[in-house]
């Protein structure tokens, strides 16, 4: 379908045609289709714009990268059909490695995302050889690398689900969530939540990534400040505010 | 994938495999997926239940219906693929006809969909032969059918795009929605906004039909007591009580 550029919700009738065609490549599942569309709906109600909550949390989530003595982050098939290219520079720009994790696992469609995020970063990644588990999960979804995320102190989860991220957080890991929904179990489970979509949110990290690596003690001061609740409350309170007053003329169906 | 019927969510899970396999099938479109998505989050929100004022949109509905010379549904993909048997139910109960009308409209998928609901409904439905348009809308969705959304002076649609509704709105027929999003262009284009999710709705719809049929003084009354916006503001006020409260238990990832 031709998208006219004029279309007041261009620039997420775009990213959901680049979706579809990602579903027919194989990248991207069809219940990921799903969980983007939930995900469109959340940012529907933020107005489609990085609230000033979530340019904080990015803030801080670059802090914490930078200051991370093993920071990893894990891709899934929704992460990378969105934004591989501008994690891989958010990998550079904080040091941290990537590992591949897939929600709908098999081998082949594995090798497929590895081998399409490693082109799109430029970068080997982790996450072919799952070596290891993260206890507390039952499914396939426990399966990850020993020099990857089961070593790491700090994980950036773009889009997980809360099964994970919770196993994460039990593990001692410090999470990093990316997930537009604000009461999700990854949200709430997130030392740091970022309520952003993710296009938005990682050029806005990897623009504080380059800042705070030559301020670490700006770095450190954003990271003792920060109030994971008190941020997420606001935006909360955002939504409502939004939902009472002229959400309508942004709205699409 | 296999669900588990102790998951906290195995309703939505198990609509949501129902929902992939029908675009393997070709009644679903890839962006109907994300438009399914995109319900989950509001229903989450409103969660996962009939709301009062929902429950009170559905009596309305079926009065208006039952009141009607000519009502007509509209049924998409995603409407096929989630209620066609219960639409069909719906449509006996209120004399009402039926037609199809794709968004991602392919002679082939048009062909697809009505053999899919005709069999599911066991009725014939309108739709294959679309020899007239709607005005004001600019696309492959104008088209439609004379004997049906043409002629008719109640039309529910179900799941339907914003352009479609306020189109039908302008050529002057009394629409009823059933979108998930309170401030979609469809439900604020609407005379009568069900804002539930659709295998909830269309039952209750049912219901009330059935009852209202015998009663057409309660039929009359009802439809004249109803504010749709007032009913809306109470559906928005109840979102922003569960985004403040223990919504989070509730929540999948």
């Amino acid at each position: 379908m031709k998208i006219s550029k004029d279309h007041p919700r261009y620039r997420s009738l775009v990213t959901r045609e680049r979706m579809a065609a990602m579903v027919e490549e194989g990248n991207v599942s069809t219940t990921g289709l799903i969980a983007h569309g939930r995900g469109e709906a959340f940012d529907y109600l933020l107005g489609e714009i990085t609230v000033p909550e979530a340019g904080l949390a990015e803030k801080v989530a670059a802090a914490l990268l930078l200051r991370a003595k093993h920071p990893v982050i894990t891709v899934n098939g929704n992460a990378a059909a969105l934004a591989a290219r501008e994690l891989g520079d958010l990998a550079r720009a904080t040091g941290a490695l990537v590992e591949i994790n897939l929600f709908h696992r098999s081998e082949e469609r594995l090798r497929k995302v590895c081998d399409f995020v490693e082109k799109e970063m430029g970068m080997k990644v982790l996450g072919r050889e799952q070596d290891a588990v993260l206890e507390g999960i039952a499914s396939d979804r426990a399966r990850c690398t020993s020099q990857g995320l089961l070593a790491a102190d700090v994980v950036l989860i773009p889009l997980e689900d809360g099964d994970r991220a919770e196993a994460m957080v039990k593990a001692g890991k410090k999470v990093i969530s990316i997930d537009l929904n604000p009461r999700s179990r990854t949200t709430l489970a997130a030392e740091v939540a970022v309520v952003d979509e993710i296009t938005r949110a990682v050029p806005n990290m990897i623009t504080w990534a380059e800042r705070l690596g030559e301020r670490p003690e700006e770095a450190r001061a954003v990271l003792e400040a920060f109030r994971n609740q008190d941020n997420l409350a606001a935006i909360m309170r955002r939504i409502c505010v939004g939902l009472d007053q002229g959400a309508a003329d942004r709205s699409e169906r």
